[in-house]
């Protein structure tokens, strides 16, 4: 057990760590200081993000271009440690760019916080109390508020919630926002504790207020659509089907969707990262909206009607252009500038592409080729890299994996049978 | 539209980027390249990761120490962009390491695998033909799951799956395995496609095979239990009372339980990052957990039973100590040390205390003094940082707001005074 350990300097707190748990002191040291930048002065900036902080974790930033979203290109950033899914992006992108591109289109902005509370007394009494006090409790708000409805946004509404069925004496104040171009968890944080501070009677007791993550209705949809024999070159019908099939499959059964699902998250989390934006949150609010019907399931869907193909995604997130991250984090401020600067919604609309689009590549693979090869391939790089492979074996494995199936155990295999020449 | 963007080199991306998409090309290009590691070896490893790398993405790496976990101390590594997720985790496993720190178990292990086809005959035909190949089909992957299984792995089951039910024609082999130390994805994968070619009869079609992220039988629990006087110092049964509270709001209100679980996400997803686990694949099956019961609902629960204050979380997880990323980004190797080299299972169990202690920070601070306090505490160097205080500046606001509430334009407000003197 160590004391005081976040009052330490970032040297001690490496040189702590050498000393308690790394095999090779010097080694380990040497591994997190060369991950340093050199500039101090960003360093330190990337250092304050957060507490305790001993160096910078990589994951790799990337682009993909050529998304065509409401006749505009775009060209992706995405921070994704995971091989194989900007190359999707980029070549399904490339796919429906000459097939009308992405339609998309906000559906709502509403964020939604609460203020958790049990009360002893009579319904009726309660009720007489908050719409006396309705005004009030908005009104205590109006100094936190101000700039937000210079923007236009601000308190939508204030409801009161029985929800005593579910729980002995709880009660809530359901509270709606909007917040413009920022994410908004520190603005409605802010109203949602001095809303519970206003609210103030004999026999309320608050338990907790907090913004939810689950923004239903803060809904972005995203399709593309097409004549079924452009989708596919050979068998377009059959093989259109079958795409609409595993969709259906997805809708049907839960293990399935689940990794629908995260192949979706592959897109979303990696630009919503990029940009400075919380993937947590966005994770959990859609995934829990795959599930809102009581069975949890696919987040897009796909139909074939009068002959043409038709697949799209509706998908809850709050994203934020300003606020957080968002342009204090170098990359991700460069991130908004590669995106042309979007709005808030804006960037839901692009974000929602990148997972729609992640989809299509995954399901194009798995009704056709499956999706090992596509994956392995990608995957090839890491494996040569892992059996410290040199650039001429490289070269060499990559051409021979071209017309072979990729397996870690073929890789080292064929490598083995290079440098002993049998 | 561009055409061959993978096939140019990195500058050449870059360059294309400046040219399309930045104001100040130069700027631009200087922001990417800052963050270029200078050890070109190290760099070309991240670059090859994923494709169409330009850059690294930096989210902090940083270090959680004292969690005892069944005995044992640990410092948990966690790479996260959020403010106050680390130094939660620090004062958590602080407070638990004095009332008998963080019990866990590893309830199974057992991770899922569908093949996916249609049938159009007769039940009874597929079912005699299912009896009749399943060794077969097992066999199949013989070559496959050699390693796996001299490690004690390897396919577990076949079974069929009748889902006519759910969707026409729609069948599944549902295969469960056990993939020791590894996540195993591309060895499900793999033994999935390898099986779905030996499983052919007149009337089946595959329309896919692919592994489920959803694993709830690869099932982790982990829990901490007091006295209920020593959780809190004042009040301790009103303040227990209430902590419980708000655990079972969580467990009825959708939009509460997001939130509640989002905050769970923050400490499981930085660990996972930090070990190169695929934190998309756990988020997924975690959340869709969540829902299993037909309700999203809270992932830990809380009882106060005869003066003991119980607290637990029961979460599924796919994880690897070897394979993907794990051995391979310098990082992730090295967070296996400070991790004293775990295996899958001592992972999983690791990873669900952060998740834990997490959620406990969080309900202890919202049904105390309030998220923002906190909160916004954390958050106030990148306000600072965000309006280019400088040190002398930085130091006497951290005074200042050691007494007051941060708020973004108290800060701003109280940084011009210092600037313009009134």
């Amino acid at each position: 057990m160590i004391k005081g350990f976040s009052k330490f300097s970032k040297t001690e707190k490496v040189n702590w760590l050498a000393e308690n748990f790394f095999r090779d002191k010097s080694l380990g040291i040497d591994t997190l200081k060369q991950y340093y930048n050199e500039d101090v002065k960003l360093q330190q900036l990337h250092d304050e993000f957060i507490e305790n902080t001993i160096s910078n974790f990589y994951i790799p930033y990337a682009i993909a271009p050529n998304f065509l979203i409401n006749g505009k290109t775009f060209a992706i950033p995405m921070a994704i440690e995971e091989s194989s899914v900007v190359a999707a992006a980029s070549l399904t992108a490339k796919f429906w760019s000459t097939r009308g591109g992405f339609k998309t289109e906000v559906i709502s902005t509403t964020k939604i916080g609460q203020v958790h509370f049990t009360y002893k007394g009579s319904k009726d009494e309660l009720l007489d109390y908050f719409s006396s006090v309705k005004k009030d409790l908005i009104r205590s708000t109006d100094h936190i508020t101000a700039n937000m409805r210079k923007r236009g946004g601000g308190i939508v509404d204030v409801e009161l919630r029985d929800r005593t069925e579910d729980l002995d004496e709880y009660y809530q104040l359901h509270v709606s926002f909007q917040t413009g171009d920022s994410m908004g968890a520190n603005f409605i944080n802010s109203c949602l504790e001095t809303i519970a501070a206003t609210f103030q009677k004999e026999g309320i007791f608050i338990v907790m207020s907090i913004l939810s993550n689950y923004v239903p209705d803060c809904l972005v949809r995203a399709e593309v659509r097409c004549k079924v024999e452009d989708l596919f070159p050979e068998n377009a019908e059959r093989d259109a089907r079958k795409f609409v099939q595993a969709v259906q499959i997805a809708e049907v059964e839960p293990f399935r969707a689940v990794t629908h699902n995260k192949g979706i998250m592959n897109g979303i989390d990696a630009v919503v990262l990029a940009t400075g934006n919380d993937f947590r949150a966005v994770a959990a609010g859609a995934h829990a909206y795959a599930s809102r019907g009581g069975k949890y399931k696919s987040l897009t869907g796909a139909s074939i009607v009068d002959g043409s193909f038709n697949f799209w995604i509706e998908i809850p997130m709050a994203l934020g252009t300003v606020g957080g991250l968002t342009r204090l984090h170098p990359l991700a401020k460069l991130s908004m500038e590669i995106l042309q600067n979007p709005t808030a919604s804006e960037l839901m609309q692009i974000v929602a592409v990148a997972g729609l689009a992640q989809n299509f590549a995954a399901l194009k693979a798995l009704t056709t080729t499956g999706i090992q090869q596509g994956h392995m391939k990608m995957h090839l790089m890491n494996i040569l890299n892992q059996l410290e492979a040199n650039v001429h074996e490289k070269e060499l494995i990559v051409d021979v994996f071209k017309r072979k199936t990729v397996s870690h155990s073929a890789v080292a295999e064929y490598l083995h049978q290079i440098r002993t020449g049998h």
